[in-house]
């Protein structure tokens, strides 16, 4: 299958395979590019896991996820640390160029935002030169503000390079992900400005349908199953100098459901339809997004 | 209960009273003002429902809402204008100075935020006018991002002022909800832009708290159960120079389950406590918001 250069699955997308069904699946498919997540990793074992994808022809995207470095507490602050730390040698045992940052929430009983934020830089401060040192980039990840509260106080793309720009840009860099900034208008101008900088360190992409789950996090969706312009946001981000993978990044309990093969399939197929492509929406009737209630 | 001069109970909060018993309930507790939806008027009668609140002492701070201003068909287009302009009346009638304005989400099958926002725009164009020519003034309120796929297209208070910016002061102004804006960190600078231009049509406050529930509508938190900094919210509109009402609109199916007055009441209490003086936030062990997952 042409056209996939880039692509990337992240292994969220299909939590229904084992790594090693991961790799397999991934080369069968003439995939180049795979994300993974701690969890899994460390349960292969890190240089294990690098070894196998390696073997079937593939490359690590990123590895997902450390952060959380938000606690003002000394012990739960010197935990997250720690924990980073480790997610950095893991990275590096993997083979995998970028670490990935979810900044972390509010600490219980706080409302103080800038506060929380100016601790993550604080965290940076130590990571950054640890990770560069293990040959790993560091990159934050701002999320949608549904989640200020409790996993990420970094909200908006501009946020996020605000604080990544006081370290090095082959230190710390920034993931882009359409399912977190697709509604917020000033992201066109941001991804211009992060290009310029040389701080994309990854594309994410989901599409975003309603109704939302509860918890809200569970309900993404499948690439061109919502209202995400997602060539236009692939273009622009090509367009600020980004070259590297584009992982499909897609948590949906109707995805886990399915056969590993053919979601992966389905993913491929929308993925040329809506991301490498300039798609023609109105050809889209299935399209789920809707006005749940007036 | 003094500290009660700008509150105004939005009937939402306790959706488990009839229009009586919320002007009954209301004028008991010394407040002074309700803000009201339209089912509830128009069921009751819009002039009698004017008449029923004034008899009771009170004042009717704003109506919600109209708004759904996005569809470009034209059938669909010419129902919404005509169901806002019967908002109008009906606000005239009751004697609501405010017409609250939930702007609309994208059509079925269009990815095109810019272009929903201009179809807002060319909207308040013909309404603001018929608005004024009844003596009620139309508010945009920006909802929170993830509500932009299917109620609203403007998320940002910057987004909305730059839309009302382009009518007369006195015909478009915003509505400023704490639940909506408080994880944004331009709003403190977009609240004394609206304050100069005279644009603060209206003063919302909830507390926000996860999880968030299927659906992400009925979740709002109690004021000083989640982790906005309300009083900081309410000081920075003040300063802006709003000196209008203060609505507490509560969407929580916890809050419904209870008993009217002792919602009220215990509202009232966390008005005075969270809103009115600045918080100790230590002090409230029983802080909401929390990781839900790591």
């Amino acid at each position: 299958m042409t056209g996939l250069a880039r692509f990337s699955l992240n292994q969220q997308t299909v939590r229904q395979w084992s790594l090693p069904e991961l790799a397999t699946g991934c080369a069968a498919a003439g995939v180049r590019y795979v994300g993974l997540w701690r969890g899994p990793v460390q349960e292969y074992g890190a240089a294990a896991a690098g070894r196998l994808v390696r073997a079937h022809g593939l490359r690590v995207s990123s590895l997902c996820r450390g952060g959380f470095l938000t606690s003002p507490e000394p012990a739960a602050r010197a935990a997250a640390l720690a924990d980073n730390r480790a997610a950095v040698e893991q990275a590096a045992e993997l083979g995998a160029p970028v670490l990935v940052l979810v900044p972390g929430g509010l600490p219980p009983g706080s409302g103080d935002l800038p506060g929380a934020r100016e601790r993550v830089a604080e965290a940076l401060a130590g990571l950054a030169p640890y990770a560069a040192g293990h040959g790993v980039r560091l990159a934050i990840e701002p999320l949608h503000p549904m989640y200020a509260s409790d996993r990420s106080v970094v909200s908006t793309l501009r946020q996020a390079l605000d604080l990544v720009e006081r370290f090095p840009a082959d230190q710390v860099g920034v993931v882009a992900d359409s399912y977190h900034l697709w509604w917020d208008d000033t992201v066109p101008g941001q991804l211009a400005r992060a290009g310029e900088g040389g701080r994309i360190a990854a594309l994410q992409l989901a599409d975003w349908v309603t109704p939302l789950p509860e918890g809200a996090l569970l309900g993404r969706g499948q690439l061109g199953d919502g209202c995400v312009d997602l060539h236009r946001f692939f273009e622009q981000a090509t367009a600020a100098g980004y070259r590297g993978p584009v992982e499909a990044e897609i948590f949906s309990t109707r995805l886990w459901a399915g056969d590993g093969a053919e979601v992966l399939a389905e993913t491929l197929e929308r993925y040329r339809r809506y991301v490498l492509a300039r798609p023609e929406v109105a050809a889209n009737p299935e399209i789920a997004h809707r006005v749940t209630e007036k």
